[in-house]
């Protein structure tokens, strides 16, 4: 028997115990406090972890083991309730600094709101960075009933910050026809409705580009995922979602980091929201991270 | 600040606040006693309204607004509980009225009994009705255990009163022999199990007629409607429904009413079921009310 | 039929269709953005609109009926999501307005800190103010994790603005043993995990005084009020809670505000929280509302 | 291995096989539909009879073990969705063929109407009868909104019928002014509030009569039976009902029959509701039944 | 009215009363201790008989009804808690009595390991029997932890007891690669991902065998099957699956027995995943039992 | 930042980071596959620390605070699935371990069998051992359907190895009437229904002795716990056993291990079993570890 460290069972299976050693660091940020409808995203992290014991941890879809990558499990960052504004600024911070250190960030929300200051962060050490961005929802408001800082604005900001063209959506079926048409004007991508056979139409046009990826769990149809904030009829499947995954796992990008979130634990019952999502994970980090 | 005024938030999000001025009118009727299987119908309408502030006001499907619509939410039918004869009788005169007045009628139901006296009245005013029909049953029972007002026979209802061949049912998956053989015998049209591709054959041969849509939510996959009276496996997904919508809305047909009926809030912990409902109903308006 | 009005269902039953008339204002403060644990009481006020449709209108208690009163529903105060500066701000604005126009205000929350700027707000119009307080936790904490807006700080901030040895808590058993010496140093009552007994021998010494009523449901134990952001074992019955707001009701003490905090249906499957809240504004309204 | 039987899974826990030579009869009446707010009690004595394999056979309270009792579980009478009328006239007939051999009817709700009709045929067969009532409600309405046969008129219909003096009831924390007034003034006994101490003192002057007790489980706090079409907060707790009930059983009262009403599964996840409802019920048939 | 014989709601909707007369036994085996994650398919059986009454009694379909198939309902096994040993042994006895008889055996898990020994005494009985398993999970571990007999080994023990190139799985989307090498290097059938095409290519090849079945239902996806032990996304459809059993229906080949595990219902709230199963249990009864 | 040691998120709340330094260990044991009803208790361990984190950390009741004491939390011991044999040796065995470094054993359940290996460990270190026994179940089986290993046989075995007369049980509402006989006969201490009035007239008598503390979460009621195998009406509210472990606290009493077991999160879905149990688990830290 071994009492010689302390327990610390709930971590996204199979991480490695040491930060130097690992190639990807997962974490996770507990935020919601700026969504407009149902909160509960911030014990999306937590409940991925927990129900991470029920994967398996071979994929039969890459033909790869969890064994062959070495990831550490950071924990949660330490937010402020009710206060985005230093939430976004510490985010950004400890971006900056897995990203000096060349560690594969892969992040677990919270709200939307949080991809931000970390495609903010990659966006500084990779050039010619594009997102793809899968979401029911557009996320392109300039603010949202006067909050800059809202889970309805991320995708706007790196929309201007990086350039609208570098930016494709997938799965879009929820925004106000300003947001649609900004991304019009601007040249930014927009699939409405569906996802796997654009994005496989689009991924040659991005090859050898870095990559970041952010996965609004929402992209699933509520029969798929129905903990999350917003549930919006007329989603993917979550077959077609892993198919997506395999997609950018198997083209020319170069992924330099993703993110998954808006799981909320709290509407699920049946927990195959944080289950599923912790399926996408592994796939993401047994595709992504070489 | 305004206090002139009851509140009253929980209306279908962007009501007209004025009966004449609109085009339309969504109304409830919570009625649910006479179900054999799972009740709790009759809080259908209260929990659509309630997630419906969740819903975008766009429709990216139809490139409509609902300010493009004008339509008053008068509250729910108050029907008497425990008894079908004056319930029905009640709802058929305030469909009268509403039709007198001009308006289109959205329903919101309560079980599917609701629609035999809403489409009555529809077959009052409208000659040559028909009706587009989307359920996992056929509801073309004479009686249930000796009651002739059932949730199981507002469809022969109605068939009988405007003859079964102006009558089209999509998506049926259960119902006893008896039924599937007296519609073959009199002429009316079942497409068991598919929905949309049977649809877009048949509306053209509909062009120019007046017809009522009724959805039992249940044509659904339970997976998509867990929260209704009697999930039964094997049904369509919220996609297909949605594009069935959009069908109806870009073929020739005058649509005169609908309504959309079954969810029973109490069996979807998620509240998807309520959710979706509410997404239909914004389609409805925005693809029905020109 | 009337369809001269907008629809309004979903107010607190037999509240008043007019304003100027009303005796009592009832409002919703939905905001729990600041919350350290589970958020959702921004829901609160909503779910307890809804199901007090279940609530007989006499109260066999006080013998009264809701006839003879007359309240206002006026709605949830729009607060915006994710700032509470903000939040704070508009709530004090609110309740200006209503006692300028001499209306008794009963709120319901939403997280206890919307209480803060209610009290300062009351405090401004009536001299001699003391704060009943019913609660698990002291929240007498100056700030949390260095945010002085949070749910943990409102009583601190009352019992600053007013003078402690002028609030009155009753059923606290939980926080930190600073929070308690500050109460005991400063002069402020603090009744460790008792209520009733107490709150009878603290109400003749407040006589003739006016007094502001502040209920955060977690006084009860979590069997009575599963809907709550923290479940604390330990705590009253709802039938003591009942009886402590009659005490108040019956004693010589001059009410002149109220509000019930902390209810979060997601955490409540059968409501009762929800339906147990109702039932107290009731007694609120019966009872404090000459 | 014997498979010379259809399988009998789902009865009350040891129950005897064989009509004939039982004591007692246990059936349900899954009945709901004049119910005014959330309906369900319909599936009460399926989930009660389900949850029963968890009693234990002995009871410590009474020092009686199950096996000393015969009582037959004749299941669920049929009844006719959405038809009180010929409900109502069922479990009459039903009642009377029951009486007919000497059985001691036990009854599981559905919802407290059905109580009317079982109460009638005792009264039939019994001289002198009184009623115990524990309910949270008056249930003495004429009628309600113009129906006659609502669960909120079963008492006041016995209480016409053998004359309002032969009626007790406990526990009573909601009503109309009205009905409340109209027992005081005809005689009918209503302990508010309270239960197990005044049916202490009632129970001497009862000495030697014939009983019928019927209990709606919303007697109890929410906290003690969230399973409940109404809950109501301020009720007893289940160990004040399990001291009425052997309060009764150690009294010189005839109990000639029982029922326990209002069971609704759907509202209570953890099911303690039914278990409850099973325990009261195991309490009923060894104290009762002689 | 008719008392004579006990209760007996609770079986499978229409079963038969007399053993001797039924062609097919249905019964179910309440084991669920040897799982790794989560328990609670003991209570599969019991939920799907209860909700069996939501079923109509016809195939739209197969055009079949029940009423042309006589199947007895047998009642649970019994099985000793926490012993899989033992309940493997009891299971093996219980087949081999009924295979005596001539009956077609219909099983109802509880976790998978339960239909090893069902599957063992079919091959003592049918020569050249072949299998038909549908699931998520290879289940062809040796050991789970050391454990032999475990949720994880069924199909392991079944393909090295009759050969592993006469067993055939569908719909496999999880194992250790160990598994997945394991198959093939031995020649048994798996199908990873797909189900219906790879299906309809495998049954003609099929053609005249003895052939057992057995669904696994999280070979559905967790949006279709969210009540069971291990949801892992990716699966297919509810529709999928009857089509499934339809084409097995529709084959040459002859099917001797067939079983549907791991529904375990209190991870469902809205209880589609029992209802999903009788389904399935219907259309198996109507299509393979000829 | 620092990212030089792996996440350990979910441990309890403010557990000690070194074992050696440690006074107590606090420990998981995840079994459950014995229990006769329903399974889900092996997932109390992990749900108690996650929800830990909304404990404050200091008592109002004792004046303590975690601070003052240093607990190390040594995670979920490995259980072999459906072995309880195995399990139970290795329960044993790390106890003997922890004993033998001198920690205070706390453990968490699972299943009550699981106390039976701890206490005799503990029994081996300890002469003159007493146990004190929460629960409403009499838990003195000899065997359950002839297992002997049986979640119903803990206190018996206990009571059989340290001798009857040291074995004091508290709250019992459930058992066989052999269970009580046999209790009685050998001396064995039973208060039935009653806890803290009975344990303040033992705790005297135990003075100076060295006693161990084993609570079955089900000795509350099923308002206060309704996420338990087995919910029976009539329990404690929490108050109560909060008082009851006061009461040891302050007793002269020397408390050498305890345990709270048969936490099964999955019925309760507002989480307020596992809450009180963690903070049941902060008062017998501060109270029983000087």
């Amino acid at each position: 028997m071994k009492f010689d460290e302390q327990y610390s069972g709930n971590v996204f299976i199979k991480s490695h115990p040491n930060y130097d050693e690992s190639q990807a660091v997962i974490y996770g940020m507990p935020m919601d406090w700026t969504v407009s409808y149902r909160p509960g995203s911030r014990f999306g992290p937590a409940r991925i972890r927990e129900v991470s014991i029920g994967l398996e941890e071979y994929s039969p879809y890459l033909d790869r083991d969890l064994d062959e990558v070495k990831y550490f499990d950071a924990g949660d960052i330490p937010l402020p309730f009710g206060n985005p504004y230093k939430s976004i600024d510490l985010i950004e911070e400890y971006i900056d600094s897995l990203l000096k250190d060349g560690k594969f960030p892969l992040g677990m929300g919270g709200e939307h709101l949080v991809s931000w200051p970390v495609m903010k962060a990659v966006a500084k050490k990779y050039d010619d960075l594009a997102i793809i961005h899968f979401d029911a929802h557009t996320d392109l408001r300039t603010d949202y009933e006067g909050e800059e800082l809202s889970h309805s604005t991320p995708i706007r900001k790196i929309a201007e910050h990086i350039g609208p063209k570098n930016v494709y959506s997938f799965g879009i079926r929820s925004g106000m026809k300003e947001e649609f048409d900004w991304a019009k004007e601007n040249g930014m991508h927009i699939s409405k409705f569906e996802v796997l056979e654009p994005l496989k139409e689009i991924l040659p046009t991005l090859a050898g580009r870095n990559v970041y990826v952010t996965i609004d769990i929402d992209v699933l149809d509520p029969a798929h995922a129905p903990g999350t904030g917003t549930v919006d009829a007329g989603g993917i499947t979550s077959r077609e979602l892993l198919a997506s995954i395999h997609a950018i796992a198997g083209s020319n990008v170069n992924v330099v980091g993703a993110d998954l979130v808006e799981v909320a634990p709290v509407y699920d019952h049946s927990e195959q929201t944080a289950n599923t999502a912790s399926k996408m994970l592994r796939e993401m980090l047994l595709g992504f991270v070489k």
